[in-house]
């Protein structure tokens, strides 16, 4: 499969594999030992996480099936985040939901996640959400501390708007590596705000969270999804795809940005559909098409 | 004339005349002939065009006029546009309007132009409209391309945002020298969007398309019509213009980042009268009072 | 007192007075210079005027306690703008409320600032709002000439975006010290809009004026302010603290960008509580909770 380089020393799989729900599938320790090596067969060797994911619970689970193959780790590559800090029995402290971005909280956050995993490092840390309080040296120290330990080998960020990646990267020694962010075709946010744009201008590929569209292209009878369906189901036919995800994945795969689409999903046979959506092109006019159903009417 | 200096090599008379209309005005070759020489006349040398303008006719009924008379055409500037598909019977494989500025498209649009106009170069190449399926990179190979064989002497965009304009420029080895955008009394986007603020950062001049608003200051009965029109006449009256149009043009005028408004009317008399408002120099409070009657308040 | 040193040789006290509403409050010129060494006493050096404050009355009224007392000169730091034209009977020339940002109005503003304030420097000069019709270069050429005469010791603007910010920096010498905008509790604008972000990316401080939301959370029934005001009651009680004003002080203190907020009370009483606010600290959950009530919803 094809890999992007986000820097010299982390290399990511085009498709990367998203474990938010993990959780929620039910698996045995052997049977996530079993979904990532089906993944690893794939081609897929990169596990999107965050420490909050299933109520603090999912990278424990995910170390787990480690521990019981250690062998694995030198096969993958572990993307997670900190930052967030969510009303939850696992953690009694917090009150209200909220922010926390201080030197402090992510390196305790970091240490806890290689805990978590079973190992000493983690491929790429991203701070989950832009923090209104963050004092960016203090986000500079506390990376420059991990980078030094060997903790993380790269920085990231999530769901951040183009001036707050910029003023991030400005306190750093070392750039960002991608900003994690919600692209699919019913959601072109990240298209309008020109983040998509600012990736393209620093040189860095974005990861698309939801890049289905959080499944509502199944079921919504939203007026805007039915036209996207619509659209989807008429271009499915004419390049013979074998499903609408394989046609929302290849409107991301398409885009000149090298945008890397995170499944979520715990069924092997639709990673295994995600990956094959790799060896469909869109034409520009099946694209915009698209994007035209999306928006609801002709570009300008 | 006052002339503006895009580049080393290119300036373009402070009004420039706008084509997009041109197949319409009925006008055989030699009235083409006749109404560029009124128009170096009055020192309007530079000829706004694009691809697509008159369903794909305008390029080639202006190349016509210059067959007929070939010394024409070192005496003027000529601007043309790529990037926009139309859905047209003289385009019979666009099945939807879409964009395209990948490298073969921007390629062939300028040596199609090329032919239609009956000549070797064009001075400024612009892309028509911001690509979200752009690709920088392709851009900038076909522009290093046209350059280096000597068919565009420079490039410019049209319609871009600000973190458009940055992105496609880090991309190239020379800076664009303009952004065409719609700038007029009744249409101020692009002082909201920082669109102008970013051509006085970049220390370039903005073309504005439409600077009359399109007409509407004539007929329109929409409130805010009628508040500038009423502010237009009453200063109209204080400085002795010959007509609201004047009026118009001195706001766009007037303004320090040395906007070239695009006169798109093919009556010369409305051509002169364009020309002659560059004599006229509104004081700030009549600046702000246009200003003010479009927004509907004073300022903050 | 907490400094913050805005440039190599202008320093505020973290708190800034506001003399704004001066001319409301019936002093007596003995009256002024008693109030100034009151808040001279709390550590408050620095005051924040306008040339239009008061209908451009309170700059002079300031200069006249100076004029009194005028060893109090070299103990204060004299924050004042220009910029604004306000339709006034001190200004019967003005027929609109507009913008000046010419190099002649500034330095004739500053000049009658000087006058007023019976002093030969200004220590910090804003523009108090942005121009659309600002010629950066003028402007310039402006700070040049004031700075080179020693009658202002360094600049700064008032109500800019991030991009007329940069704008405006691009064209000077030396960089602008200070953003000085509305920021609050109950006014989130700036940091929706990226302006404290921009702030922490050039390392300056912003000045907040109206750091209290203008009064309205003592007195208004908007479900917003309701909201608020309950957290702030919830939060005062937590901290112990004199005040709900206070509580919204310590808001803006806590935060990284090293906020400068202007006190626009002339009861010595109410600024001896917001330098007493200095003293608190609120933890991320309080500064959270706060920012969250303001916004109706937790955050994402």
């Amino acid at each position: 499969m094809e890999r992007i380089q986000l820097a010299e020393d982390v290399s990511l799989s085009r498709i990367v594999h998203g474990m938010w729900r993990l959780s929620d599938w039910g698996y045995s320790q052997e049977e996530v030992v079993e979904f990532i090596e089906k993944c690893l067969d794939f081609g897929v060797t990169s596990f999107d996480h965050a420490d909050i994911y299933g109520n603090y619970t999912v990278e424990e689970q995910f170390g787990q099936a480690l521990e019981l193959k250690p062998s694995l780790r030198d096969k993958i590559e572990i993307v997670t985040k900190c930052g967030i800090k969510l009303i939850s029995s696992n953690r009694p402290e917090h009150k209200i939901k909220y922010y926390d971005t201080s030197k402090e909280h992510i390196i305790r956050s970091v240490e806890k996640s290689l805990k978590n995993f079973r190992t000493d490092y983690i491929d790429i840390l991203l701070i989950h959400r832009p923090d209104p309080m963050m004092d960016p040296s203090e986000v500079a120290e506390a990376f420059t501390q991990l980078k030094e330990q060997g903790k993380v080998k790269r920085f990231g960020v999530s769901n951040f708007a183009p001036s707050q990646y910029k003023l991030l990267n400005s306190y750093l020694d070392e750039p960002l590596v991608t900003n994690q962010i919600e692209i699919s075709a019913t959601h072109l946010e990240h298209f309008d705000k020109g983040t998509i744009e600012q990736c393209q201008m620093d040189r860095i590929s974005p990861m698309a969270w939801s890049p289905l569209g959080g499944g509502s292209i199944f079921t919504s009878t939203e007026e805007k999804v039915n036209r996207v369906r619509n659209t989807l189901e008429k271009i499915q036919g004419q390049i013979g795809a074998e499903s609408m995800d394989q046609v929302l994945y290849a409107w991301l795969l398409t885009h000149p940005s090298k945008i890397l689409p995170i499944v979520g999903s715990g069924k092997i046979e639709r990673v295994k559909s995600a990956v094959s959506s790799l060896d469909i092109k869109l034409d520009s006019q099946q694209w915009f098409e698209i994007l035209e159903a999306s928006k609801g009417k002709e570009v300008d």
